[in-house]
């Protein structure tokens, strides 16, 4: 990934490309900063936390699949400073400093996105 | 995975049912509760914790493989709360809230649990 | 794995004894100790943390690619102690109490490894 450009914006780019629309999602390395999100289960509704701070990704895990026909990138991280401290979450943008990301491309028919009304989140159907 | 339901015992299920006994397994989402397990390595026990709050699943890996001849889960997860604070270890339970669990199964001969003495787990022969 | 070994050492020679020159690697499991790397983006240095303690794994994500011409092995973790507590980044080394490993094997030209002025790091070309 480039240095310097938003992480999902790239992933997604590169996932459009590539028209993918199945895929499992892991990577490693760093980022200048992040900004993760919590959902309140209560709300319905994310609650986002900026982290203004160079760190490493200690884990990235996520998925592709379709949301309104389109392909979308569902990605969690945990996110390690200076201390080794981790912060995680539903990961909603991160600036790359360095970043390996691997998909594991799925066959088949791939999975499609639809609001789920207990949640408020758009679930697999 | 069904929302209310416990992770493990939904994932378990859907293992048996499809007759898998060798795998890797990831996943991302939220739970209502966990409760994780840190292994004293010297009295060779679990201590579990359990986290009576609504949390992120930034990670889950884990595998599926043979033990007394059935198939086996063993997960381990880092889950954040609405700080980004994260508590990790093995996953003994926890309520799914919305969850999102991929298998990758694999063929060949699945690898088999059996006691370890110096551990005191079941490790793979 | 075997008990009481290095985790990367033991990791590599497996990697170079099976002639792996392009993997993912996943795992889970509990190392007696181990030390976690933060890079230092202004400074373009890792500063390492040795962590003395029984942790769980709660999460280990990596890959093998080519570094002069050889394999290469590198790992992100993520950590857990005894109250839960995380502490994540670069897996330098570990002490392993006991492990689970996964590798897939990726066939096709495997990704090499060289100096980027930018980040310091040796990254994928």
């Amino acid at each position: 990934m480039e240095h310097g450009k938003e992480l999902l914006e790239q992933l997604s780019k590169f996932v459009e490309s590539e028209d993918i629309k199945s895929a499992l999602v892991s990577g490693l390395g760093a980022v200048k900063w992040a900004e993760i999100g919590f959902y309140d289960q209560k709300k319905k509704e994310y609650i986002n936390l900026r982290l203004n701070r160079n760190m490493e990704v200690s884990s990235l895990t996520g998925n592709v699949s379709l949301k309104d026909g389109k392909p979308f990138l569902h990605l969690h991280a945990v996110l390690s400073d200076g201390k080794g401290d981790c912060y995680g979450g539903h990961l909603v943008r991160a600036e790359v400093f360095a970043f390996e990301a691997s998909l594991i491309v799925l066959k088949g028919e791939p999975p499609e996105r639809e609001l789920d009304d207990v949640t408020g989140l758009y679930l697999w159907k």
